[in-house]
């Protein structure tokens, strides 16, 4: 039985891991830590846990973590992120980084898209990319896991087997996201007051989103040639679930046939995406970790249709299948 | 052609009035009043009316408002809002205050559920209650106007014409009121943040919210006898709209007919509520300065259904009605 | 490994019965029956299910049902859920009834409120009613059990301790409540399309819906004394969960401390009900098999809120609590 | 004062003409068309209404309505709409037609895309489109005008100022929308049902949407060569509000600023255009005839981003504008 600690807790993401930690038969959770130092019981910051855990967030020393936990599930904003993997590391814990410290494999690009100078940065580069639908080998050897992002999740399995099979061209991809509003997190802000984005749709971050990079960076890995997609996110009225809409140019001779069946033949004994006749809707992929995709063709130009859970496939589910991975067992444990 | 000034316009409720104030006839605004010193545009404060108005929020001194305008809509927090209206008027304005600071009659009372010494106590219970369906005559020849409570106004529609047919007892009636989230306002707090209440429906301040004296003693007016209900208030997610259930014991002989028809006499010219013999819904009302009401017998008792916009008819609305009656002009002009 | 059959499987409560099935570590879900002849596949009728079952919906027989399963969940509409439910325990099966059938223990109310013959009127009082937290020790003995109405099991959790211990009326008790829009099946009706109970809040069947009675009989029950509760329904712009607002008299002597205390010893060992000092919002219950319950005392009278989800400890959740226990497995297997 | 009538007044861009009819101060409703005969009143058929019209909905023979009125609203279904429209036009009455039928200006086009044998093909391309941005001095001269449709209207106000300008290439253009419920029309069909759209975002209609032909059509006007979008629809958990995101290539030179430039020159003296710096959202035109606009580069192309209120700016309230310009009023007059 793995003893796992998340670091990190009083979040969506940390609400979600002990969602799916209540039902996971092969861990126990030994250690919550919290910077706060009132050791509030997790009912007291997560009410929809009552009755399911009678735990306390701490505010743990790395060496009561250590004798404590096998793993850590790493919760933290980035830059904090890695500077305490760094040291879970060195005392033996294997690790899965929800934060996006350990994604990109490129310092530079890092620096420049996070605005940080990042802390660990010799392991910057040689770390898993934690999707196992294109990485599950390295994922089963690593110590630690740079848990993808979710808007990249959605965009990087509509799109990659499609590149892998020179399908469509790698140039002029457009990725157009629309996501929940738990995907900003649980601090209150004005844009995410109730009654300033309830009843409304809009535009965020043009060009100018964390996560365009990260999509470009898996998709360079899955074509082969470098990708640059332009990425648009938008902001749904509701609790959880990304669609994205991704265009791309076909190549020669290529119709919706043949993207369905490349997209079903990479996916046919993956366990977490299904790939679909008709189009999906986020609502039959919430409180899930699947991810469901079609392909159409419009236009001469291939049109991808995909969506996930942000806070599961996106993030915490995500997160427990690469610890299934990570400690030997059944990947598919504790998640539906 | 009146010049009207809103002192504290960044808020839902200055929001809302402005809106209205884009369609009505029978004013001009001359001046936004706000602490903020950087005058910003109002289409920048609220994006909904860019195109309606081309003025800036200015951080304007007393004389300065007294110069530009002859009506203020005060929509400043408890205390704060007295203690400028006592100067507004001074200066010869005429002044509808949105805030709760001249609806009780009593400073004791006031005192006790607002938790500040009242900065104008000679005026407290000199004041007009601004409900024209109940005090239209006084509201008429008043130089300021006590604007109500949004729960207050949906529960006193309901139940005032009862109590003063003698149709229900003045003893037990209970008041469950379910409102939208704008009544909360527009400062972002952990309550309010989309994913905590969306999809979430919660009862808060049972027997303790503020507006359960401003009822009492409404009601205690309208019956002629003392009037103590119990009030519970609950949040809907959805932006706006209250309805308030409203028990009470009949008196020997009353049933169903009577109630109804009490209801129909009382409301007969008024030209914002309607008797309707279907239960009400909030969105029927919803951008409207009306109130719908309906009563039921069941189980031997009075159950009455109101609903109303709270923005509208629960504030905004009703300070133009109050405005339209202050100033002699038609009281339906500029509402819907 | 306990084989179970679902009867009538296409609605919400068969879909989340099959959700909470996919977690359940005791069963094996053998038989989905509908009256479609097309067989459909279960991902085609619930695509929510995608990737969890690869079964088909299909118009058994009864001996077919018989061969197939030890244990059947009927989600049927009334009288047709009765008509069945004698052959299946002719044939052996042991049944959880999910339709209103069995829950009134008399004949003539029942017929009365549901405006049909009884189709298995000998059966009629000898049912335990599911509702663990009551009637455990029954049903743990019982072939057949009616599992409760979503609206009662909200209203009894909160009133029934407090009746136990005489320390509130069996008069003139109130039960204001609000539920979220699964509660009214899976049927499109004007009601229920999108944008006209979207941001919106409306009573209906004031004194007039079915579940009344069966609060009543309960509550009688508990009471040792005849209780008639005016019962007046809600709905939320929200999938799902409710919450319900009870009102009553207090005995003379009981403040809010007695009625918290009462509550806290009758749930104590209860896994899935858990006495709170805030007040409950519906979404800390989402997903999940649990009962949130507070107390106060207002103006006199005693005010107890409780949530639920509608779906869950509504409906499907209680079935698979009271199938639990009749199969002599633990309580809480494959809940959270 | 002109007199108006709606033909088909029982839907929602129905309801929306008479919210804004009803502060319209240059017409009088004459007439609400139905094919009902029991002849309601408009208050039972739009509860939102009560108070505000005592007009029932008759079913009018032709020579009834062109007694009665001057001008017709038409919001029929397609085929029926030019079916009656033709009567109404030879009976003397100008009409705004909010279907279909007269906006693509090729029979051939129209009969392919919407499965029907057009009912009045001599008229189909010589009627104006309404949309007063682009084509107003011949809606200020027609008898009919065809008001567009709501993605169309978002979509080319988008890109119609670009084209004329020759600053994005006709080629490759991909419009990718969002749509509140509402526009999916007040029938209640499975897709629409609050539990099944509510918390869900889907696309539909890939490439297959109706609107795509409209948005070609007159792109191609605009752009003075040929014009073939591909246009992806969205459907939003809300009720009103329309959100597209333009994706076009850029010519040679062109950056952000001369997009903007272009979109500012175009709309300078338009009433409901907004040039925006910030991305838009739908709450900030919902109620109102407005479109906020602005342009993005990213990634070497053009983004730009349009919301309108589908009900309004996208229906009810360009008609108004057409009316406006048809009988000779100010163009802006009952809008905000």
């Amino acid at each position: 039985m793995a003893r796992v600690a998340i670091i990190g807790a009083s979040g969506y993401t940390g609400l979600e891991l002990l969602r799916l930690f209540a039902r996971h038969p092969g861990m126990e959770v030994t250690a919550l830590v919290t910077r706060q130092t009132d050791a509030p019981y997790v009912a007291d910051v997560h009410p929809s846990l009552r009755g399911a855990f009678d735990l306390r967030l701490e505010a743990l020393s790395l060496a009561e973590i250590g004798e404590r936990a096998d793993y850590a599930f790493a919760c933290l904003p980035h830059a904090a992120s890695a500077a305490l993997i760094a040291q879970l590391l060195d005392a033996g814990l294997k690790v899965v980084d929800l934060s996006a410290d350990y994604r990109l494999t490129s310092r530079e690009v890092y620096e420049q898209w996070y605005k940080v100078t990042h802390p660990d940065p010799d392991r910057i580069g040689k770390v898993a990319y934690g999707l196992p639908e294109l990485y599950r080998s390295r994922i089963r050897e690593s110590e630690l896991v740079a848990n993808p992002g979710c808007y990249p999740t959605s965009a990087i399995l509509a799109l990659a087997p499609l590149l892998k099979a020179g399908l469509v061209s790698a140039e002029g991809i457009i990725v157009d996201s629309k996501s929940g509003v738990s995907g900003a997190g649980r601090d209150p802000k004005p844009a995410f007051h109730f009654p300033e984005c309830n009843e409304s749709f809009a535009a965020y971050g043009v060009g100018t989103h964390r996560h365009m990079p990260e999509i470009d960076q898996v998709l360079t890995d899955a074509a082969g040639q470098g990708v640059e997609v332009l990425f648009t996110p938008h902001l749904v009225p509701m609790d959880r679930g990304i669609l994205s809409t991704s265009y791309a140019t076909l190549a020669d001779g290529v119709d919706q046939n043949k993207l369905m069946d490349a997209l079903r033949d990479f996916y046919r004994d993956e366990p977490f995406v299904q790939v679909i006749d008709g189009l999906p809707a986020t609502k039959h992929v919430a409180g899930t970790n699947n991810c469901h995709i079609t392909a159409r063709v419009a236009r001469g130009r291939a049109v991808v249709v995909s969506v996930i859970d942000n806070l599961i496939k996106g993030a915490a589910g995500a997160a427990v299948q690469n610890f299934n991975l990570m400690s030997g067992q059944d990947e598919t444990l504790g998640l539906t």
